[in-house]
């Protein structure tokens, strides 16, 4: 990296050290393999990785079934996306973007991608989780600045500060001064509100899954270098959905990576948990 | 920039040269004085500024008049973000987050923040633009792909390729392939459908905005380095975008940079448009 540089007139890509999952990025989209997805016994199909965006919606879905929506059935299949999974032709035909989570609805044959359209379309579809009226809209504002937020959080701070091939100064600089402004912004509304919008929302969970992840120290490594605990209300907060029994089990499903007790790389049953308790015990 | 940097264990604010607008970014939120915000005669009072965040918004309101929506009737506000508006307190009030777009519905009190949520509002406040059923689901599905992704064109490659204070290679090629990748995301799905979900919808409107700009050579200056020309779908449909009358009028409202004729820089009659054009055809 140099400060001399200078751009060329027209892109080209040159496959160099990219950094930690820089296999994975490429400069074209659409399927490198033929590749169905397979599906599973339960409504909702579910093709994701424990990262943040995942966690979001098996929270949900978790919280779906806690609640008595027992439509909210899934089966969670695993995305490996350090081997490719994500650019089968099967997952592409889910999601023509090749990122976790996506879903379908066997009951009507219904794609859904992006975290956020999958969180509003599971509430809506059960009717739980958002609020009516003008708490929707604000509920809404807040699940929409997640989404258009959480990509300096993950793609700019995360990758700088802990991904990227070298440390970079600069890039480091502005997305943890962007990453502090993010957490200020929810600091001071939690300062003033249980939640994000009158009521426990997909919002708080979406919200939860990066900005309560990176209070609790979960994210980058970098708890102290951001100065987390600083924001108390963003830890009150995230303490109260951590402590969440539905939130502890999505937090576990489709997760293939961190501590081995935490792992169930597919859900398809209720009982999955259960047996992971049960290693866990035993081991 | 060095590749010998070594992140300190808490990051401190220094205030360095971050490049342009690096003036009006700070690791804190909320309000820096005691600023009201100006409240016009319509049922709708919006904040912002023409860029593609603001461009959305503005083209939804005009095209929801065209359409015959006298309800969407709005004022729109500049404001002025190298001054620091965005920071004034009646501004926080309405958008914690500080950024244009921002959105009052004085029929029933409600703020409106993040552009996708106001694009979801008014569309869904009037019932247009917005499909329903499956369709709904997959115009979501893009709404909320714009939101997640547009943040590393705009804050990534755009940031690096045109206002960082020196041209770093590693970002520039990161977000240059991701730029690229996007695009093509887009193409591919445009080369099997007119709209992204069934008729033009705020999915479009969104998109447009920012790659529909790209395309046409309005961001970045950075047309030939993307070679965005070979996005042979995309340019078809953002040139059938860009030919709307309520879409070049969207793009002058609260524009304060550019072209003198294309700056209409506050927006509170549908007549304000035909001055701009007798100056126009005068000038």
């Amino acid at each position: 990296m140099s400060d001399t540089y200078t751009p060329p007139k027209v892109w080209t890509w040159e496959q160099k050290n990219g950094g930690e999952f820089a296999n994975i990025n490429r400069p074209i989209a659409g399927p490198t393999h033929d590749k169905d997805l397979p599906v599973g016994k339960h409504p909702l199909q579910l093709y994701s990785l424990a990262t943040p965006n995942g966690v979001k919606v098996t929270v949900l879905l978790e919280e779906l079934l806690a609640a008595g929506h027992t439509g909210a059935e899934y089966d969670a299949w695993l995305i490996k996306i350090g081997d490719g999974d994500q650019f089968g032709s099967g997952f592409v035909d889910v999601n023509p973007n090749s990122k976790i989570p996506a879903l379908m609805d066997t009951t009507n044959g219904q794609r859904v991608f992006e975290s956020g359209s999958i969180l509003l379309y599971l509430a809506e579809k059960f009717g739980a989780f958002l609020p009516e009226g003008g708490a929707r809209t604000e509920a809404m504002n807040w699940l929409f600045w997640q989404m258009g937020s959480a990509p300096y959080l993950g793609g700019g701070f995360g990758h700088f500060y802990a991904y990227a091939p070298e440390k970079f100064q600069y890039p480091i600089d502005r997305f943890s001064m962007e990453a502090k402004r993010q957490m200020d912004v929810l600091d001071r509304h939690l300062a003033e509100h249980e939640w994000f919008a009158e009521e426990y929302s997909i919002a708080d969970i979406a919200i939860w899954s990066w900005y309560g992840q990176l209070a609790l120290g979960r994210l980058y490594n970098a708890a102290e270098f951001l100065d987390v605990a600083s924001y108390k209300h963003v830890m009150r907060w995230a303490e109260a959905i951590d402590a969440r029994p539905a939130v502890q089990r999505g937090r576990m499903v489709n997760r293939s990576f961190g501590e081995p007790e935490m792992q169930l790389h597919e859900r398809h049953d209720a009982s999955d948990f259960e047996t992971k308790t049960q290693d866990k015990l035993g081991g």
